[in-house]
């Protein structure tokens, strides 16, 4: 049951505000907004019975977390009681939206609705803080967001991961798989920010070189990143061949890691091995890290993410440190112990933000759905009888008809 | 049976021009051609046997429309016999074959190919008509069109559904449903189209400010549209639970209201509230108003476009009367009157025109399909053997072996 | 098995470049990008079995092909050992990835990712080489490369596919078809491809108006194309009705052959009636002409790439000497004779290049999946069980348990 909860908050995030015109609506904006709305929302369509949640709620969360983002990003530059608005803070407004769908990814198909808005409110309010202390107080250069945005959103999902865990669940579940057509409703989600990611990490770059510099490394990263994928998948997996949970995800890595550096000068054969590295442990997380966080830890990570966005994230936050160790970026005022320090304090915030998230999620007042129909849509959904279901029930009663004749 | 019809207009429709070059190809434009092939394309699968005439027919629709759009829009600015051809009238000619895809959601199912090109062909005639009339010569303002292309593409629908009403599909039919990857396919749509309404209503805008204040207050509209939407849905659910028919359709409603007033400074305050009620009433229509329409009125209407064109239309067709009663817009000679004039004179036309459409089509030589064949893409389209289906059978031909055996 | 050649691969590639700014990211190359990822991929889709491959190794290959592409086409200007890479050069990457996926539509199906690796490779350098020769060299005017892309493409395609004939699969296979929904991800490939095709012939053309008259031009190919896709579809099928294979393809079949004459001043009338030619011959194609080619000469299309690149390529080489002849191309060296030095270098180029290739790959160490296997993701990929088998197999089961009871 959803409640009245969301028309409150769409009332309260009203806005009065003069549209500042600084500029057109950039080709950028509207590919950081496909990422956002089809590329995480079909991205998680891989289940098979949670496709509707997955893009549905994907795209409630982004629509209500984006006003919530704009509201707090900007409340400090508040002028005359009003918040001007431009393309950059729409911008901005799907950057901060962005980190709460990558914690969705990690509590899919275990939480409701209401369980998710809270998390937005919650999630975005610490997002805000955070980065206003690492980019605005430190100064650290995070121009793709490796680190505030990916590392954060990750493991701010996965203590909120933690503290939902759920015993009953502990052996897998019927539903936590794919099939045959979810997986390609999937693959339009990764192609999508597989090819939009150069427009994600030179967003809020400096118009001129920094951006195509930002563009260029993030296209090599990725091209690099996705090789490494296929390559490490077939390794691992029995028989050489491919599994299309790597490919989903782990070709997606090296846009996560490459992030920081995005606009430094690390040139193709740098941002290419951030890349490959990230493909390799990207893979390797799904394969070997993920059954063993979830049996050691109690962390049941639905999507991943920490294969996706959170190691490859600290991997872009070190590759970070070490490009501004060794003067990858003029005009700065970064150095290679604020970054570090940017990324101590990304990793303390999502940590502890996510913890006490979890918390009050789990109050069981926000109609969280029972164990056996975890990664159901019918829970929250009118979902359609379907066909094949119906003409299987039809032929049963067929047979039994004729069995009783006979 | 599609007969050599389309290859005669094809040639009839030739273009002697000259390519006049008055700027690049802008990104607005592709949006707005994406939302045209894609978006309604797409948003139109959800029925479980008529996806092949979703797309398929919505791309010949409008390859065919934007020529005859083209065409006619231009017609009075012949120079020397020949017409120019620009980005910008490429866009009018993608707006003109808007109102005919939203006229197909109402009969969706029910028509043939041949009828609908019919319709195409005069409908765009009629809108082409009213365009003049109400933009032209009254100097109403409606930017991204809620009266001209959306109140007056739905009800024309709505008429051509009212003349081609089918007492036998009065208690609904086998086919008038969704399956689960159905309503999946729908999703592309409507993800897609709320994308880029920014830039359908800011398409034609002048540039600079108003062009970004109707992207703005489009951003704003829909956002809040879709919490509404959300919100409504889980109130008038059984159970609380959502509805994909009001998250596919609804969520959309606030990008159709806040078009006329899309370019008036109404401030992000003003163009959520109109999402705000878009987005209620819209939802409402497709719970209570459809079912009494197609009962007491005999309007069969598939997609419920009344609910997602319709209305939230005239909403925007009445929120530009009230925006510029108040002096929202500046540099205009509108005023509250001509505004009313604009919006009474699209609905007489969208009627009268869509009556008269109805009574072409239901001659019955265009091979329009029976009632038991309606929503079934196998009349038109070699359609694949279903691979269940054969599995099926050939259970079923197994059983019946082993039991004969027996 | 994929071996660890990518990773090798991969190393190889490093460019040590520096990345020369001369312009901002247009939204013309992500267009571009779109078509490459989304369009072909998606547009394979169509087999029942073969999505995962589809989509999953168009990603490798153009992951992989745009290094090696850049690599190659940048070779002979290098600079102090350096590479400059802009996004030109990225376009130009892109194109020499399409050769590749154009070919891989011929041997779909039937060829290993390794396979699919060397032919990589191997048809880049030889489109390298010919490019160079044909627009560096001969001058040629080939702007929307309907000659040494599409032409090519299809054509070493095709010599790699007579090479790999499979007698075992002269009657067809059980997976060589779709099913409903593989039809509909298809349509998602065709009709990002239509739409964006404006931005692929227009890519590289000169900024202004040769750009925009490249634009308008396949615009109205595009449209008369499509239209006469549908109508020549539906007078060669049985009862008039479409087939989604010819929809799929033969729309496009007017963005191909309109290539080489976009940038000219052809008007309106000439690329309609290039389109027109186009969609009417590809249609034909694939009803006719495919079936004698796999009967008579042993090549085996999977997705009838001779329909939709090889005629129609050839169709738009012939149209630009005609042309150019007429005169209809200002500033530039070209001649009729030039062109049709140009088209004929290009086939002779395909065809060697592609024998060649095929006989390489041939080679039986490649891990060639065998006749039985073709079209079916699993000798490559995990696929999920699928749920309706698993309760086709329950429902089995529990008949027979019933029937056993009895």
């Amino acid at each position: 049951m959803i409640i009245m909860f969301d028309l409150f908050i769409c009332m309260l995030l009203q806005i009065r505000g003069i549209n500042k015109a600084n500029g057109l609506l950039p080709s950028v904006f509207q590919d950081v907004h496909v990422m956002i709305f089809i590329g995480f929302g079909f991205l998680m369509t891989f289940l098979k019975r949670y496709g509707f949640s997955s893009v549905g709620i994907n795209l409630l969360l982004a629509a209500f977390g984006l006003q919530w983002g704009l509201l707090l990003q900007n409340v400090w530059h508040v002028d005359h009681g009003k918040i001007k608005v431009s393309i950059e803070s729409m911008i901005n407004a799907d950057f901060s939206t962005a980190t709460v769908l990558i914690s969705f990814g990690a509590v899919l198909g275990k939480t409701s609705p209401v369980q998710l808005l809270i998390m937005t409110l919650l999630e975005i309010t610490v997002f805000c803080i955070n980065e206003h202390i690492v980019v605005g107080l430190l100064n650290v250069s995070d121009v793709g967001a490796s680190m505030t945005i990916h590392a954060f959103g990750a493991y701010f999902g996965l203590a909120v991961a933690r503290m939902l865990y759920r015993p009953g669940l502990k052996n897998g579940h019927d539903n936590e798989g794919s099939v045959y057509h979810s997986d390609l409703f999937a693959m339009i989600g990764t192609v999508y920010l597989w090819m939009f990611w150069p427009s994600f990490n030179s967003a809020i770059a400096e118009p001129g070189l920094p951006q195509l510099t930002a563009v260029i490394n993030t296209y090599f990263s990725l091209a690099s990143c996705a090789l490494a994928a296929y390559a490490t998948s077939s390794l691992v997996e029995h028989r050489g061949k491919l599994d299309m949970v790597h490919i989903q995800n782990a070709t997606l890595a090296g846009g996560v890691a490459v992030g920081t550096c995005a606009n430094m000068s690390i040139g193709p054969f740098g941002a290419m091995l951030i890349g490959l590295v990230a493909g390799i442990i990207s893979t390797l997380g799904f394969k070997f890290l993920s059954p063993i966080l979830a049996a050691s830890l109690g962390i049941q990570d639905t999507c991943g993410v920490h294969n996706l966005h959170g190691m490859p994230g600290i991997l872009g936050g070190l590759a970070g440190i070490v490009a501004v160790a060794l003067g990858k970026l003029e005009n700065s005022e970064t150095t290679a112990t604020l970054q570090a320090a940017g990324l101590a304090s990304t990793l303390g915030f999502a940590l502890v933000g996510g913890s006490i998230t979890g918390l009050i999620m789990k109050i069981p007042i926000w109609s969280q759905p029972p164990d056996q129909n975890c990664y159901d849509d019918s829970v929250f959904w009118e979902v359609p009888e379907e066909e094949e279901e119906k003409e299987e029930s039809l032929t049963h009663g067929d047979h039994s008809k004729n069995k009783t004749d006979a």
